[in-house]
């Protein structure tokens, strides 16, 4: 892959990434990302009556699964004499990329959404990135981004359209399928949290020629990926609050859809109800601190596992967790008993 | 080791261990328990100067590093024919022990104190365990268990001098060791909680012939081993309250002080606040959720890499995760800064 300086919009001609792309990136990012643990909880698998394999990057450097994608992009920005770099996030994808940024030298704009979590906001300012507050919605931060680019020549890292990105958080994936086989396990599905869509398209990828299916799971909320399948591209929906700040894009990226769409994705829309329970879930039963993000994933797994002939043996991205203390206090005190109970299988 | 049928008292003759017994124990267990994963912290390392080497038996089965023991102590009474057990503790012992001894088919009577938090108590009936309130102290649970011993003719598993539990928790040390030298580390310290003296005992069977030094960290509410340390035997020392429930017994056991007093093992006590401060910030740092009792190793830690010449490696046994959802939120409502600052190191 050539270096990748800017946003690409969907006029552009979209870049072909397949799992070879996934595999150069995972040598690349050998040794410079945590390979995060597996966990097996034996009290969330009584839960669903299914074998979860929790792909831990909560544990991951910057908190998230992005740091993957960030440092693969940075990276190649870095070698291509870059000068400066501007991204937008609603978190988790700024931290990253400030972090990794950090690390070659480069300065660094972050454009947040006004309402970004304070412990985010610290962070990025921890990693030394300027940080610009721009409205709460998508294309605001995306406006914002382009006038700054004008102004100041950096280069954009886009969280969802940078094929660097994409494949890099692939790897996640790629070590999941990895780390189950080495305990002689193929597993049958990976669910992953879907937002701009770069944890699906990137595990879209790293399926390739393996027998596992990808699920993606969305806030019912914000269900930018089912109304694209609906309407067979990318369309901005009507997004609802959630406290998955992680999965707020109200648009899937283009190349993330033209990768999912042309796999055998399903999707599942999770409650916010569903969302919170699952995050106690993981805190309590599997001992994880993780993002709503990630619990999210959690909760479209325990949902899917559930259903008929599901197969045994399912991969979770725990994708973050870069959580509010307050919130999950907030959760904690809500009701300490309120864990899902197990159900009939 | 032949079956261990009952409690020694301070009078009888110590069983003599060593490394071997660890080896045997580690052989025996393997694929039994999970080899947990060492978790690797940025954010604590840049708390302490150090690199900490996390040991998460909070992800162990039972939720704590105590089913390495209790597993090999249920299964040399089952191989002698034991009809039943009974074990006394704070909780994470009998939780281990009620899930050992389920698996066995063996009945199981479980003393517990009577201000045990209702967590754990769930987990012993959920694993079919009967359980016994009696008191708050040590002295106390012991009477209990010997009056139930004579009515039922059960066997007793100790949790302190039992040779196979301590034996079995100190697989969890021999694992860090070989886990950090995987990585071509070899470690400097280990740092464990001390309760009734288990883990540390363990600890010091498991270090043999490796350059790491045992340190152990006790609540400053509970210094029963820095007592006995002082008066060259075990004491029952005055105790004031701690959120360290699982760190609780006001005497070390015999046979662990046997153990830790023939080995160069340190020993630091620890604040209430810093007990606090570590389970947060294992917690916001490192999204581990752990007990008091690990965050009390954690804080032993945290505090001892911050002293002169204290090497640059230092494992952690972060002993277990049986925490109250309301003690976490709590902790959490309290202030969600206050978590420790870098200090100068």
């Amino acid at each position: 892959m050539p270096a990748h300086r800017s946003g690409l919009s969907a006029s552009t001609a979209l870049p072909r990434l397949s799992r070879a792309e996934i595999d150069r990136a995972e040598l690349q990012l050998s040794g410079k990302v945590v390979r995060t643990p597996v966990i097996r909880s034996d009290q969330l698998d009584a839960l669903c009556g299914a074998r979860l394999w929790l792909k831990a990057e909560n544990l991951q450097r910057g908190g998230s699964f992005k740091f993957r994608g960030a440092l693969l992009a940075i990276e190649a920005l870095a070698a291509a004499g870059s000068h400066g770099v501007i991204a937008q996030s609603t978190g988790n994808h700024a931290i990253a990329i400030a972090i990794a940024a950090h690390e070659y030298g480069l300065p660094t704009l972050i454009v947040l959404p006004s309402d970004a979590p304070p412990s985010k906001v610290r962070r990025i300012r921890e990693a030394c990135a300027q940080v610009v507050f721009a409205g709460t919605m998508l294309a605001e931060r995306v406006a914002a981004v382009e006038e700054l680019r004008e102004l100041r020549g950096y280069d954009v890292v886009d969280p969802y359209e940078n094929p660097h990105v994409v494949a890099g958080q692939g790897t996640a994936t790629a070590e999941l399928l990895a780390q189950a086989a080495a305990e002689d396990v193929c597993l049958d599905t990976v669910v992953v949290p879907i937002g701009g869509g770069s944890a699906l398209a990137g595990s879209c990828l790293a399926v390739a020629g393996h027998r596992a299916t990808v699920v993606g799971a969305e806030p019912e909320a914000v269900p930018a990926f089912t109304a694209a399948l609906q309407a067979g591209e990318p369309v901005t929906v009507g997004a609802r609050p959630t406290i998955a700040d992680g999965l707020r894009p109200d648009r899937i990226g283009a190349l993330p859809f033209s990768i999912a769409a042309r796999s055998a994705v399903q999707v599942l829309t999770v409650t916010e109800e569903a969302i919170a329970d699952a995050l106690r879930a993981a805190l309590l039963r599997a001992r994880l601190l993780v993002e709503p993000a990630a619990a999210t994933a959690l909760a479209g797994a325990l949902e899917y596992a559930a259903g008929p002939g599901r197969g045994t043996d399912i991969g979770v991205l725990l994708s973050g967790g870069n959580v509010e203390p307050s919130l999950v206090a907030a959760l904690l005190a809500e009701t300490s008993d309120n864990v899902p109970r197990p159900r009939a299988s």
